[in-house]
């Protein structure tokens, strides 16, 4: 069987993806896998999702230039949610988010409140230009 | 405006929630919230999830034993997405997976396959009596 057949595609075809950064274990982004993009992944060892609201693949960083080696491609015991092991490239600290911060999830919860806790490493404006 | 208002619930009133271990930073878990349970999170300093399977609320450890205190909860850019930092109780070294695992990801991608590569810790068999 086909290890793509393996993977438990939700009604839209798609599955959930974690990306964790090897080298800290920080967790980077979340985002969606298509087929293609699973597959394109693993083929190119750099992290491919399928972009919802474009509706097409994402080959994470062609305009930021923030690529994802990828080390690892894991698989959940329900084979529904995918985790990648990665490197974030294209800037030291490493920027995953396209709010120009190294992860996504730099609200916390604090007291009823959510709190901004990590700082813009680049201005979004210069990495999209 | 109330922090749960925030957050960017899906058609289904849901957001996908990442479990990561405090400890080790190992991701041990991808399970899906609703309002009431992110609410209960926060409340109790412990995970509730909702489980989609059984369409209620899961005090995550109810049956196992392997409670998450929670030390943070974190909300991604887009507020779609949550991350918690946790301990992971009831069992050392660590369970999270209903299959004895200590993480849920414990499929890794080899050269067109799928391999296992963590040992269960305890019979899935003596976890749920």
């Amino acid at each position: 069987m086909d290890w793509l057949d393996e993977v438990k595609w939700d009604a839209q075809g798609l599955v959930p993806v974690i990306a964790q950064e090897a080298a800290s274990d920080d967790v980077l982004m979340f985002a969606w896998m298509n087929r293609e993009a699973l597959q394109k992944t693993a083929e190119l060892g750099r992290a491919v999702y399928f972009s919802r609201s474009r509706a097409k693949l994402w080959f994470k960083g062609e305009e930021s230039g923030h690529v994802q080696s990828v080390h690892e491609i894991r698989l959940d015991c329900d084979s529904d949610v995918v985790l990648l092991k990665v490197t974030q490239q294209g800037h030291d600290p490493s920027i995953a988010c396209h709010t120009g911060r190294h992860s996504c999830f730099f609200q916390r919860y604090e007291q009823g409140d959510w709190k901004t806790v990590e700082p813009v490493l680049k201005d979004p404006a210069s990495i999209y230009r």
